[in-house]
């Protein structure tokens, strides 16, 4: 199986709601430094597994949608703990589609898995794999 | 699947048993920079993998019965070669008992796997991973 | 010069004021990764410059008053804009308060110079250095 | 599973073909730095997955190979796209052969699995990862 | 004083010429990841050393004109070994010249001071500092 | 003002003496992961600070002196703590009196400063720097 991954980052303001969270029910924020990982068994004609060029545009792409905001306030997001695992999978999700609407281009459509990882601290991450 | 992972260290003594290890046969030490990352398939009721607070909690409680000794003396450990891999085994069975021991609360039970990575040196690491 | 630095985070959401800052003129949040650097020109009766454990033990205490917070509600910061370097400085002149009421110990007192450097990304960090 | 991993790097020249490639069509370069991680269900008599000392030397041995030279020019690669991947890939064989060839010794019969990644910056990589 | 620091990244081509560089005087290549720290005294009416968004875009628009390029064929460069430390100083000229062009607006006139670090591998990099 | 810095690692046990030390009071080890900065005013006529192979190599057999020991039974450090700063501080030493034997070259009599950094953890370092 090949792998390429791309790397970028976010930064955004929300907060928690149960007890579980502590200090974090208030009002705070994150840096996120995002890693999507994509996967397919065999390269395209060019050698590739995906333009990195083109992966990481669409990747600043989805995390443009985010950044620069106070996740409270996000429809998508009402009634959602944006913890750091479920912001991957949003992540992910974004990712998918914009692949799907053809923003990687055609050679995309070979992916088979792809693994975003959200980079919250030196001292924690959280992820979320999937099939493409 | 969705994972959270946090890190932390310990730093101990050892030395090694077997013409393989060299000049690691003598008295010397290391510092492991560890990260131990929790798998599930589905995120719980808070939207989490697992509480990054307690998870970083019970991590450190394991560590703190690794560090500042020497493993040589170590009953636990008596006739074995404590290397990178043996030790990350290791973090993994006492982090999965205290998962067991509910020291990461009752979400827990959700947690599918775990993989455990001990970094030893900028060039070198070692991991167990595993089902919980 | 001797040096001893630790590290630890916080997380805190925030928003500019001034055209400068464009899209980050909106409510959003960062996580800041921080660095305390320690100097003094000879070490102390038992070879250190700071004891790590203490060092890091006051600046956790002192990211604890900026932790999980919005920083548009503290009134230390009124009229400001919290960017990464002006929190440098304010994490500098924390820790600096911390050293002289005593909370690294009387050996700290040799301490000559510190340098408090804050990444907010994998792109990017700001610092402040000063004398103690 | 058990898993051991290390690092080091090269440093090559090379060019692309194909539109998809843009600006990188023309001569350039890059250091890889290599993470080449090996996997066995069971560590072996000396409590190793692999002696770490033997699996750097032959990678670093597969990387002379590669190290300080165009590979538009090398008979290996002719009329392929020296990709991240590609590269991945290559390595990935050419240590395989060295556990075969016996030059991580008789305990490496048992690794099962190996993950090449190539680092290329400090915001991409990639990698093969197969059966060895 | 206060610092800001900004990363990005270049890829080039190129050989060395003389006995000391053995291998190196083969067409290789490398990928830079580039740090450049700027600094001044005090920080400018919104609270900055330097806006990191203009910071990055000139540092891109400086490294544009070296990446994905052979240094052996620079007219720039003619006659010189293109080193690590040799490319942090061309780097820092750019950057200086960038600045007193107005690239990063009026307020960089305060700017006091810059270093630039070029990291070539996870084991080494070279730096250049001086006045701006 | 220019630098060059090599990365290379030693392992070793020790013990610290002095109720400042806690549990690291018991014998215990480290990884130190040490970056070694070379600095001076001008590049020599390759082009170079210093050779980076060179550098690294006598860097590795500096390292040597101390890997894979018992710090506590060293004659060389016999009745010292040997604290991250005071190692830092001993490789400072070893590897000046290297540069002063001739075995960086001639060229690295034009060598002004050094500092030397062990980082002990993901969170901690320790750093001398000096005239050389």
């Amino acid at each position: 199986m090949y792998s390429v991954c791309v790397r970028d980052h976010f930064m955004v303001a929300h907060s928690f709601k149960g007890e579980t969270f502590g200090p974090a029910q208030r009002l705070h924020g994150a840096t996120y430094v995002v890693d999507v990982e994509f996967r397919r068994p065999a390269l395209d004609a060019d050698g590739l597994v995906v333009d990195i060029g083109r992966a990481a545009a669409a990747l600043h792409a989805v995390l443009e949608t985010l950044n620069y905001r106070n996740l409270d306030d996000e429809p998508a997001f009402a009634g959602r703990n944006t913890t750091t695992e479920f912001l991957a999978r949003a992540v992910f999700d974004r990712v998918r589609d914009a692949i799907r609407a053809g923003a990687l281009g055609e050679t995309a459509r070979g992916l088979a898995r792809m693994k975003v990882t959200l980079h919250e601290s030196h001292a924690a991450w959280a992820a979320f794999e999937g099939d493409v």
